[in-house]
């Protein structure tokens, strides 16, 4: 089954309108999607940013919310809130996400933790927020936060994704690789990235 | 017939996407383009840029030429080229498309202007290099060149677009503006500003 690597960061509004749809998306193209949590922080300090380009660029900001509003709204998602500090730290999401994706309800939580930040406006930082999302799963939600907190090769994993991240020329988030090396940048790239990996299969077929 | 406004940039790729196909696209929604070319040399100086983001930022300036390049293709257009240097200085190209949106030729100067760049790789800065582009269209290149040089109705209009750019919070090229004030930005929300002009269209007349 052919692959698409999905590259988020849960501080990224256009990365939960991917997540939210991708796996149908994917599903109906008959395509496996590889999830990579991966953190955007380091890459945007590497390109001089203190925070979110959306913040330090205020018209760019302004329509980012728009923007991702009126494409909420298009997808049937509720309106797009914006948490308060944005970009909120998502470090623990992030582990927590894969302690999940090898436990098998990673996508779930990247879902649930994605509405609770951007359809609730509600913070994803501390373990009190996700405490409740965990529950929500039906996991157990203190041995996770624990394994978050103190896993070596759970943190490790994560500084790999970042560092691969960057190996591969990610500069932001939502991005999509394929296996053949092409990457699509934004969650409005997401049908062009299937596209071109449907057309890479049959070629490879053909 | 209601109106989308198309902010074009001619030192930006995905402003000649948009500009290669907006005209077909509108003429079968019923609606009335307006071009308006404006330079973003002072909006990113604004911003504290002193040339393109997409030579500031490599990898993010890998990935623009490649996702351009594939969008081409994909709409029928020759592979992407890069002229240099890039971007060019679009103050001259800028002049004489208002010039020629005034005298009825500008649509066609901005797509030859743009496939000159882009298509062909070649200069657009100078009098010589877009003397031809005149030339192929039969307007008189000399009286053009000079009237871009010296009128300063024509300076100003090309002043005033770049300051209403500004107030209308762009940040970047193509954008596209609807009489009930929205902003959609790059040539891949073309259609969603197209798909919002005739809502708001539906809702008037309903």
């Amino acid at each position: 089954m052919a692959q698409l690597t999905f590259w988020f960061e849960f501080g990224s509004t256009y990365s939960y309108l991917s997540a939210m749809r991708i796996e149908e998306l994917c599903r109906v193209a008959g395509l496996e999607v590889s999830w990579r949590p991966f953190l955007l922080g380091p890459i945007f300090r590497a390109q001089g940013w203190e925070t979110s380009p959306f913040n330090i660029y205020e018209a760019k900001g302004r329509n980012m919310w728009r923007d991702t509003d009126r494409r909420a709204r298009e997808l049937g998602l509720p309106p797009v809130l914006k948490p308060d500090p944005f970009p909120q730290h998502s470090l623990l999401a992030s582990r927590l996400a894969l302690i999940g994706l090898e436990a098998g309800w990673g996508q779930d939580f990247v879902r649930q933790t994605y509405l609770r930040q951007f359809a609730d406006g509600n913070s994803i930082a501390a373990p009190s927020d996700l405490q409740p999302v965990l529950e929500g799963l039906g996991v157990e939600a203190s041995a996770c936060l624990e394994a978050a907190r103190t896993d070596i090769r759970i943190k490790d994993l994560l500084r790999k994704n970042t560092e691969q991240a960057l190996e591969q020329g990610l500069y932001g988030a939502p991005s999509f690789t394929t296996s053949d090396g092409e990457l699509f940048w934004g969650d409005d790239r997401l049908e062009k990235a299937i596209a071109w990996t449907l057309d890479q299969q049959t070629h490879a077929q053909g």
